[in-house]
């Protein structure tokens, strides 16, 4: 049965509703569910981890026995899982739903499946509708849930020939105003913003996404990895978002811990030594290098050692873009190879 | 009194004359003696250092008087000064040559002033006709007459982190086919192609300009600066231009005594101790960075140490262009200031 023009009217407002939720360890749905007339008789989303799933926060707010007939028009496919929550194919089989249209199938192996529960209970299902719009609205979770961990962005801003300042440690400022700029519109853009214990006793940088002087509405949860404590008078203790410190060096331990406290993307500012640790690792999903028309020489590399010994085993990247930006260059890429391995 | 059609195709025709003249310590210079009628009695150009000017030349051609009335279509205003060989304003003058038309002025202190010598003598002088193909064909020649030496262009092919190879040493490929037929069509437009005895014993390299598996017509003439002996059987000696082998570290001697034997433009290929100390000395009038979106890390670094303590101090370069060549990208910069400095 095809999906009607109310259904997809009702889709578009679901999308709407699904964004209203947290970005989070659950990805964001919206429900509307339609009487057999094609009327709302009610909307919901999932309001992050702990609470009911769209569906159910939809259907909770009808009468016992009122969502009979309808339908339920959900961005993501409903889950068949035990969880927090019961499955919610079986919340809408026992409230009556008699149609299903949903957008996006759900990829997890274990919640998964609830697209046939409900044709086996007899319901009516559609799939597909505004399916892109969906995956947009759940991107980052997607990417996370595919890798098993938040997505790595390294980010450096480097000298032509390489260095991230001069010989006496000075770098401000290497890059013009609209590369700085456009770092903090993708610190913004990302839920984490990490750097190394050297950077924070260097620089004691805010860690703060801003737009000229004021902040921007989302802010990074600022994030320091490295034993040596953080000064009590530092900046990034200020920042309107409370730090993460990690007290370890195992990246996998870090990005782990932070993929469980439901941060999809994280956005690695350096130094040289943490930056270069992602990249040796493979943990380096997209580069961003920013690369000032200067050159420096000397010993203050923006990456150090990176574990190569041969040209055989170097970290190829597609350049996506090579973005100017005023004076700069951006260069935007990924590794040529799946995310654990750069060969040639 | 304007030039007319006549005389505009007869520079058309000196142009020609002009670049029949090899490149070298005198600019080419081309000239077309016309009757008063304006057909033509003669043709000359300038063969080379020791030899004749381009109107002396054309008027050697002609019987004794032969030239009473003439015009003389000239692409470089005639000379003032007695050289080699006489100032050719004097021979013009002598030979009773009623009109000159020239293209560019001489920009040389010492042999400048013929327009006004002739004036003086009441030939009829126009100047400034096809002045830029008269440019063009002496550019280099004015370049290196500007810098008093020749026009120095770096080269170097990097990783995207501004290393020049592996830890171990390997480095081929760091960038792909495009670049390097890039690399060999400069070559080929450079008079000499300069490297470090450092790269001549690691690499061996021809130094020849190919298109594919043939030699280009223009050799550049190679160079090897630094003390080591360059092996009997090294490559570059079998390059069809016999090597120049300078046993100093002093890149200014070097450079006089290139620009001596009529070297407008030399391409530094490196390497890096070499790259690095024609950019600290500010001899760099050209970069050349070809970049591979490659990462390596470790200690062979492209550039060295170019003399920069505090980024106040970096070399701030213009790029003219971001240049993708396939896979990579070709940073074509110059110093922001002066040939002698590079400042903040
Ligand atoms: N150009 C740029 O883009 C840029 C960006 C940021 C900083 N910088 C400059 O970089 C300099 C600081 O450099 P840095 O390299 O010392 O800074 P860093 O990378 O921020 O900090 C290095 C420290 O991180 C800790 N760490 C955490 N995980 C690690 C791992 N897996 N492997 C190794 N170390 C790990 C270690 O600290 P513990 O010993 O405390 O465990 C290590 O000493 C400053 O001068 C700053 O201005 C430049
Ligand atoms: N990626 C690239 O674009 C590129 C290009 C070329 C080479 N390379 C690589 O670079 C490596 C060789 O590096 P390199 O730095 O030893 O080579 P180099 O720069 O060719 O040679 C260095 C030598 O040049 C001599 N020299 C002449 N003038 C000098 C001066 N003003 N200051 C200091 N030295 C001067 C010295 O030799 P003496 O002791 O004999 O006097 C010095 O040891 C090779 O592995 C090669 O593959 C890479």
């Amino acid at each position: 049965m095809a999906v009607n023009e109310t259904e997809r009217r009702a889709m578009t407002r679901a999308l709407e509703l699904a964004a209203l939720g947290p970005r989070g360890v659950n990805p964001q749905v919206g429900a509307v569910i339609l009487s057999p007339d094609g009327s709302v008789l009610a909307e919901g989303w999932h309001h992050g981890a702990g609470t009911p799933h769209a569906e159910v926060d939809a259907l909770s707010k009808l009468a016992p026995g009122a969502a009979g007939g309808a339908t339920a028009v959900v961005t993501l496919e409903p889950c068949n899982h035990t969880g927090r929550t019961g499955p919610c194919a079986v919340a809408l089989i026992e409230a009556g739903v008699a149609r299903v249209v949903y957008a996006l199938d759900d990829p997890g192996a274990v919640s998964g499946g609830g697209a046939d529960r409900l044709r086996a209970a007899g319901v009516s299902v559609d799939s597909g509708e505004q399916a892109d719009a969906a995956h947009a609205i759940i991107d980052g979770w997607l990417t996370a849930q595919r890798l098993g961990r938040p997505h790595v962005t390294v980010k450096w801003a480097q000298s032509l020939d390489g260095r991230a300042a001069a010989s006496d440690g000075s770098s401000q400022w290497i890059t013009g105003p609209e590369a700085r700029a456009d770092v903090h519109r993708r610190r913004a853009a990302a839920a984490a913003i990490v750097v190394g214990t050297g950077t924070v006793l260097a620089d004691d940088p805010s860690l703060t996404a801003r737009d000229g002087d004021a902040l921007f509405a989302e802010q990074p949860i600022p994030v320091v990895i490295g034993s040596r404590p953080t000064p009590a008078d530092a900046a990034i203790r200020r920042h309107p978002k409370p730090p993460l410190f990690y007290d370890t060096h195992d990246l996998h331990t870090v990005l782990a811990d932070l993929h469980s406290r439901g941060i999809q993307s994280v956005f690695v500012e350096g130094g040289p030594t943490l930056a270069s640790a992602f990249v040796a690792q493979g943990l380096a999903d997209r580069v961003l290098a920013y690369i000032a028309p200067v050159l420096l020489g000397g010993d203050r590399l923006a990456l150090t050692d990176i574990g190569v010994a041969s040209i055989d085993a170097a970290h190829r990247l597609t350049v996506e873009e090579w973005l100017p930006l005023g004076a700069d260059l951006l260069a935007i890429a990924h590794p040529v190879l799946g995310l654990e391995e750069g060969v040639a």
